[in-house]
């Protein structure tokens, strides 16, 4: 494999070895098409266990799951609360206003996380058949700016939904990595739910999300959703052999935790660099750091990454499964050049 | 590879080896995400020039590609003609109302072709503010009953839907099939049309189509649309690279032409079976027979394939890129034991 | 009131002075907006009454009576059983494919009229996901062909929609009509829908119809829905004025008898005459005649009606509240006087 | 007429007089349905020379207005940019969202007001397709906060927009009041916008608005998105004729300029009563002020008015054009009663 140059997004990594070698040995033979394969069964039966789920369905992307997930959990003209930095809300170009037809009723939210004192807020104009009704909560988990949710919050979380009568789905783009970072199961994060995304394809897929149905009466609609929403693979052993892959012996727990050490490494190496702060807490696979516009322009130079606020000189700097070592710290020699060049000056 | 035992469609087969050794080779270190990467650079470079269109887009599947391309060519309140038998209209799950909202006007079609004559019999009610207007023409080439268009057809289609000012789109889910069965180019096939689409998937690859765009002012909406239909791949790079594997050295021809001459093969074996009589010209993968229905529920124990029409008893046969002449033939035998059984009683 | 020249549409008709004199009343100073004032509490009452409905809710026309109606009866994904001449799917421009997203599973009906046989046909693709599911059954009474169910033929639609999993919507653009030609309450020709509308504008309202809401699950999201699909009116006493001027005394069983009465009337005036036949039972409103083309281009000449079928040479002859049986007894003459001429001939 | 006891809206007042007596004498024999009549024909003559517009469209409400107005400036994918106050934003229910499938970027407007500046910080991810792409800005005039655009205002806007390749849609449920404040004609107002609305409704008709077309190739579309969108009056001479009273003598601009001066007044008579302070300019017929919230309390006993915003303690009082100066007067005394009992303790 070439030196890594890119901090853009775990998404720029290629997939795992493991998980193509499954896509490989996945191509024998004919097979039903549309799911019923035994691929299809193991990987989602697989899934269903780990997360104590009553469904399990295989879509393309992580919008798709996303915009899926929350089709189940909506009743016609409710609208979803969300935090302003919702991958749902900046960075789906509309998809849930177009596909679901739903406002997304958003929450400034500092860390990416939203609180049950939050959410209330929304919830003052109920029965005015003026104002948008929200009928679900949609959170991130790792949220969009690398933090996560503590199993606590996240209880409490769907308490005051449950008591709410407002649905939770968590967009789990990035669930592995906080299953890695809170060191707990999949099922731990799924419990406050009632319906969740698994991201393979940042965890090491080609390309392939699960979403995750927790309530047994959410279930059934699901394949007729999923077809109408352009999300029904034809050769679906292919997507379920990378979870098949992912989930073996816990790959994707492994590939996480590998992503967010990087990450911490990222951090720690820079964190004591003159004009540099890191912003947020460390908690996946991401590293926001505020830094002198200066060294910015020289690092892009060398390295991929993107700038994540123009204005206040906040930049991402992402990891990923395959992210070496030595990536890392090539990367944090470059930043304390830049560094010191300016910085002397 | 296992004896095939399934005639049930050309997406029962796997993938392609040289589709496989591609996307392994694509997985080569980081690449920018969302279709900025050398292998859709290529891909669709090659498709464009193939195709002699304006631009090319990568999609997850067939249902995609079909909503994609319709929504390039329909003004907001726009309805759609098509065939009765089109897969937009009897199965994809009403995608196509619900995710573009757009109405389809059906005209029977017995050989699943549409004409001049029948299309022009849907717009007497233009202007009438009560009815759908017609924005689109949608065909599918090969059809859904397995025959072709011939250059001649599409010619006289284009040009009515041009004086008509009647978009014109091509679900060609099955584009290579018919290519080879006219023994023309891509191109030959798109000339006619504003969009189509080409598909990957039932000609050797593991998911992947392509959304062609002929008009030059259509292209810019499409990685919007592209996005809110959920369709933006963010390792695209592995779609691309299917394609790459495809068009090399013409692969998707000769997949087709060997699907194609498959059916010829099966359709040839049975045609002069006792109560079997093959229905619509075989001009791809496909052979529809109506047969006696005894013969049928015999057969079906150690063959997969789909009943099409129950009440008469008509069958679909398809062929794939990995079919062997083995398969046929021992099919072919299957068919005649059966027939000898029941036909001598 | 000039002489009526017309008999293009019911709501070619004016409005019934009483309505007329109930909207001006209405105008007696300040009442809060958007339903919450007495004359719409008192007139959603009386209707509720004459229903045994649950809830009752005012919309400006009736298409969007028949898409909010609809829309309580179909989960996310489902579609619409109705008869092809259907006015949701004829007249409507495609209303129910975009505001509702819905794909409409047409039946042909020669008399307008669904039975549980069309319908069961319609049920065969239930479970495949590829396939659009099937959610409720939209009828007309009277429908679009001037004919009425019987009360035996709502009943067993009825049964067999609950049997079914399907809910039942009724288009009551003219229910009064077939109230009037049933000699029946609202309530009996209600008791086998979930849903229904009843229309005043067609029964000389100025414009203003009901959504009826059988079942008491159903009513809770009608306000939002309402709102949502533009159909919220702020000076909302001026629609409900309306209706309680035709619940007054039952003067919509007047205006619809005496409607009724005049098609008999035009029916029997013309049934006798050469060239010319009458089609369907004239059961409401509404007479359709084949006639003689020639016939048909002379009496347009001093006469409004619409063609229905072109190439058939059939017309659409509709009766109103106020039209008089002079205006009756001048069209048969000219009628006759037609026929009379050509036929000699 | 009874004492008026409401300053909650502008619609909870009645109908002009002569508006009623419009509505009463366009009750004259048949006419043609759905528009073709002569009341549309010259209230929309006499519109389109008002506004200088290409095409002027009656509908029934003011959020129906809207959101056809917005689907003639907006490509499939697009989205608006609004003010967070705007009524399509808060008080729409997710119209926009769920009946054009629109996202809403929202600007922070303290006085209700979009300027150049705050649209240009919208524009920054242009070409950027995760991003929902700004297609069109719509204002209110006036605003929902009561104040008004100047000329010079608009124009800017309207200079920003064309440059900026936006559609321009104004919001006119209170255009009649704007005129009237900024005492200049309806063309002046509607020169910088592609499309907007004039309300009627909330300036004494019955409830009818219109949808006014400044750009020759935007009208073609309308008859066809009204029908879809649930906006088609059959009887549209009732609608029309609403207009005809409001257009004569311009009865709109008196009962506007009426209106206004109530609001004035009220301003006037309260601005400096101790613990009320008026908040925002007084330029319609809106006046909003936070208040000690024990006048509140007392106030609301007697007077019907909204809370605007409970954690500020600030009302919103508005005026209509049949609001009398002894109204006005009795309200105020109610006011400086109130704060002179508490204020004095």
């Amino acid at each position: 494999m070439a030196e890594r140059t890119s901090f853009g997004s775990d998404n720029h990594a290629g997939a795992h070895e493991a998980v193509l070698r499954a896509v490989v040995e996945a191509n024998s033979g004919d097979a039903v098409a549309y799911g019923d394969d035994e691929w299809t069964s193991r990987a989602t039966a697989e899934l269903r266990r780990a997360f104590g789920a009553d469904g399990v369905f295989l879509v393309f992307n992580g919008s798709a799951a996303n915009i899926l997930g929350l089709s189940l959990l909506l009743r016609r003209h409710e609208a979803v609360i969300c935090a302003e930095s919702a991958h749902i809300n900046t960075d789906e170009c509309g998809a849930a206003e177009r596909i679901l037809g739903t406002k997304l009723l958003t929450v400034p939210a500092p860390d990416g996380k939203l609180t049950p004192e939050k959410i209330a807020e929304q919830l003052s104009a109920r029965g005015d058949d003026h104002r948008a009704q929200p009928g679900a909560v949609a959170i991130t988990q790792a949220t969009e700016l690398g933090t996560c949710y503590t199993l606590e919050e996240l209880r409490k979380l769907g308490d005051f939904c449950r008591a709410s009568d407002l649905g939770l789905y968590i967009d789990g783009a990035r669930l592995a990595n906080a299953a890695a970072f809170l060191d707990c199961s999949l099922a731990d994060l799924a419990e406050c739910a009632d319906v969740l995304s698994f991201g393979g394809t940042k965890n090491g897929a080609i390309g392939a999300e699960a979403v995750v149905v927790m309530r047994e009466d959410l279930a059934p609609d699901v394949p007729y959703l999923r077809k109408q929403q352009l999300q029904l693979a034809s050769k679906m052993r292919f997507l379920a052999a990378q979870f098949l892959a992912l989930t073996s012996d816990d790959l994707w727990r492994r590939n996480a935790l590998h992503a967010n050490e990087m990450a911490q490494r990222l951090a720690a190496g820079v964190r004591d660099v003159p004009g540099i702060s890191v912003r947020y807490p460390v908690q996946s696979d991401a590293v926001f750091a505020q830094m002198d516009p200066r060294y910015l322009k020289e690092l892009q130079r060398e390295w991929f990454f993107y700038v994540w606020d123009e204005r206040a000189s906040i930049v991402r700097w992402m990891t990923a499964f395959d992210t070496a070592e030595a990536d890392v710290d090539r990367f944090v020699t470059s930043v304390r050049n830049a560094a010191g060049r300016h910085h002397a000056g």
